[in-house]
């Protein structure tokens, strides 16, 4: 069978990754495309790169339009899909590229985001480590699902193994990303301009104030992670338009292994297509997923510093964004997890 | 006065920053440049930015053509300059631009190097605490200058007065930096091409192989840290030509207070032109220290974490390294300790 | 069925993207990949990025080896492919991504590329004008294929409809072009060095010695040019692994119309998914095309000037080469001519 | 004698580079800064790379502020500095950055820009060919000068010598330039985005609308041409932060000879600083000039094609924009014209 989509905030980056994979799904027909400011104007105005899709036009995101299809993939700022839940209560599957059904925890949602809690959708990580299973098998059949934060799943694909097999300490975990500014959406800000970002290393929410933070802790305290979790958190943005590369290191637990700590990572990934952990002595880099739903990790023991180095690289718009929707999507829907998702990245 | 100066490796990117800095320099004569296999070629072919030197010719690098200068500057590939320590024996002032005089351990040399292991000469960033005081007044007056690797003194810089001033703890520091290619030289290797750093993120000596962590121990000990030093130090090559944007991060130390932590900093380099401490809640761009002598560092301070977060932009070829050199050369002349170097950066 | 193949030079730039379409292919087994100097590492090594072909490790390239398969990619340096004809003289289908099978006029080859001059293959560019027709239609059986050059299809492409229908003067041509660096192959040579590229635009080959000039007037001769075509040809390297946007400009042929203009480009291409007409006042960018098999031609007439101009976007590796090469295959087959090549670009 | 100076628009990236230039500058002091909407704010906040004016706050841009200084530069968008006239007409020397005094044809102005036709002002390309003399001549004791825009002076600069030698025919140019964003400004455009920017290179303005293609116009008049002047000019956004490689041909003059046309420029730039022609056979890169206040110029003659190519590399900010501006208020002035501004560009 074909399902029908809707897809709202459609002319914006992520909105346009969404499409960009659903365009290729044999069972997906995009039906409606919607936005805000630019309604009643071509799609591909907007997207010039989704040549396919050049008969849609873009409509008003309201209650009325999204309503009615078999699914709904809401790519929306943050604190704005609330007002579609009602519309949007027979709508078999709903999709929320933004952060509002991430966190379980209201306080972390007033600290961070503040406005109106909402509560959690299905975590949008199959290949999550979570208590002892995968995220996966809570995807099954789900009808709510949150699609993560990219930095926040990059992160926490990158430990979850080591602290659920308790060969890292998570008390003291230190991430820095060098990061593509189409995270940060089509907004009109000067700190996005092209001249401000090309050959420049520009950082940004530094100190621990980056709204990912929370969705980490939460994700490796369902890993396993026993005390605090603390994160210092550091994004750069650099000059490439899409990808993460996020170094993520945390000290090495007492006792343990250099052999007990590979195995963490290799056990907890073996036979996932989509988070592969890649041999000794190798780094990925964020070229190598270009386009692709492949998280790479590289992964290093550093026993002169103590701490164990994880190297993860993602393309930001899918498998940090879109292609976790999809691919998620497809676990909920029963078909193929990797239908319309590629693993070989767009390089050089 | 004059000074006569010789450059060696005067076709790399190295060398020919120091003749960008030195061709503005009005107390300095550019007389002679050379290098191993362009001998015999015009400077501008391998420069061709370097309009101004349009008479100079590239001449072999033997001991007897740097001789009879008042200053040499070797820029050559670790392990080459101690072949001219005679040939140099009576030329005045010896800067050395490559790693060769730069630890005073030999078997930290023996494990990140390796080969003959040369006596350390003074260390070329003025601004550094070391003693209670600054590097400066070792400086003055000195013959042999270690111009410092570019990463390793921009993390010292980062984190000596919090070491000195015993407000963080360096038996834990991470340190990751996103760092433009021209610090690897103009090297053929496929790693370096275009292709290849065009749109990505590469990690490279993961887990604690880089050459510079032993120079910034050397620093941080100098600056009188207690104990051991220890960091995870990962390097993350970014699609920019220069720069280096270091995010270093340490645990606070128990007791202390925030303004305790900013202070070490602001009084660290109150007053100095090429170290500036930003305002708080302000960070750099390696755009704005383009072409200038300038580090810039902005400090945040994360209770959350417990960890203090020094972000630092500096320009690898000047401040890393030829303006490193050139700011020594000033001071151990008795020059204004500016001349020929800017404070502001070509940004955007 | 399954056809068998093999491809060499599979651990460059354009034997990558090859590999990275038929991985996609459900036609196609990808049985033997080779490789010169790299013979008997991984494949991955050296295409990090194509993770699903991780089984594969790189053979070298002999006649012993390329022979014996359905299909064989020939993706070498110029010259070499001669070499392998008489081995792979069973081979059901060869196709050579390298240049020595292009040329019809000996003399163009010998002022050009010099060395033994090869009979022609049938030209790999199934939207191209010729005599009236299409290259589609000689193509369809094919077992000879050359791929075409990037830039030079990408010219041809613009242009010919304009050509064929007599609206704009063959004599007159200007064409400057921005490339990406992919397009020079995984060479090691210092200005292809990513510090030589970041941040600066570098022109090359100017003057009238670029390789492709030949190929465009052929393709322009064939669409149906009377009297000389003459290009001025300028490419320039910006700082983008991939794309080519190519500006063409002729002159206005006498008395005709801007709708006559107009519609040789939208007849010419009306049906064709994968070389399309964009909107009149619409322009393309290479970033629509990453990724993508489609090359987008925008079309403006400058009366002040007297001067069609056609902007065009390709991506140098797909459309520009593995994607020609791939679509003609499948033509070649009897394959939808689709197959395992998409119309939407990775953007942004 | 220092001359006390006030600029406008101190927060964009014209005026930026004016005040980068001038703060090296030992004959001018930087008195006042201003700019719309960001009065009241620290130059630094929106300049944070000029940090040795970090003790500077942005007034309002009024007749009244900018009134009282020896030197105003106007770094306004077009079409705003009108209003200043009249409050300035006793301040010494006004600079216009923007587009308002630059053409003498009142007709021009209408159908490409628009609104109020202002007189002409002393144009400030120094090394432009005018009627067999330079444009220094009248800049001498200049009291309002209009700085250029950055892409027609490359143009001018790039084609006058053959067209006042009469080599060239200047009926038929077609140029094409690869252009970093900064050139139009810090304008908060979708299309400015470093999202949109990276990884690709977008076309502007294509088939005859760019404004600048009067102002080129003008100038080859100036230089001598006889007949239509008539361009085909073709801006491309490519991902560099700075700088214009500006791509220009034109016919060859019938039964010229090479020398001849090498000639030309060669005489036309002998003894130039600012404005260079590089060896036979050597063509010029964009990094070359970065920071530089330098044109560089590579010359070909395609007698295939029939055509000179001239291919000229520029930083629009300082040659192209406020490095004519400084460089030609020097010469008003009567100092030495390269006073704070250098010939060697930042590279890599």
């Amino acid at each position: 069978m074909t399902y029908s989509v809707a897809v709202s905030g459609a002319s914006g980056y992520a909105g346009g990754e969404i499409l960009r994979l659903l365009a290729a799904h044999p069972d997906i027909e995009i039906r409606t495309v919607t936005a805000h400011s630019n309604a009643g104007q071509p799609l591909v105005r907007h997207q010039p790169h989704l040549r396919s899709l050049s008969h849609l036009t873009l409509q008003d995101t309201t209650p009325e339009v999204l309503a009615g299809h078999d699914i709904v993939v809401l790519a929306l700022p943050h604190g704005q899909s609330g007002q579609y839940t009602d519309a949007l209560a027979d709508t078999p599957i709903v999709i929320d590229a933004g952060a509002d059904h991430r966190l379980t925890d209201a306080s972390a949602w007033a600290q961070f985001y503040g406005g109106d809690f909402h509560a959690p959708w299905t975590y949008g990580v199959p290949e999550l480590v979570v208590d002892g299973a995968k995220q996966r098998e809570l995807l099954a059949g789900a009808t709510r699902i949150a699609a993560p934060g990219c930095n926040a799943s990059t992160v926490a694909l990158s430990l979850a193994p080591g602290v659920a097999a308790g060969v890292i300490d998570p008390s003291d975990i230190v991430t820095v990303l060098a990061v593509g500014p189409s995270g940060a959406g089509k907004s009109l800000k000067t700190n996005l301009l092209a001249s401000e970002i090309l050959g420049s290393a520009n950082p940004y929410a530094v100190g621990g104030s980056h709204r990912h933070i929370p969705e980490i802790r939460q994700a490796l305290v369902g890993a396993g992670a026993v005390g605090d979790v603390r994160i210092s958190f550091t994004p750069v943005l650099v000059p490439m338009a899409r990808g993460i590369l996020a170094t993520s290191t945390a000290p090495i637990a007492p006792g343990v292994s250099d052999a007990q700590i590979r195995e963490a990572w290799a056990d907890a990934y073996a036979g996932e297509a989509f988070v592969q952990l890649l041999d000794e002595g190798e780094f990925p880099r964020t070229a190598d997923v270009l386009g692709a739903n492949t998280a790479l990790l590289g992964l290093a023991i550093d026993r002169a510093a103590n701490r164990v180095v994880v190297v993860a690289a993602v393309d930001n718009l899918v498998k940090g964004t879109a292609g976790a929707a999809v691919q998620s999507l497809n676990i909920a829907l029963g078909l193929p997890e990797d239908r319309a998702l590629t693993v070989n990245g767009v390089a050089p």
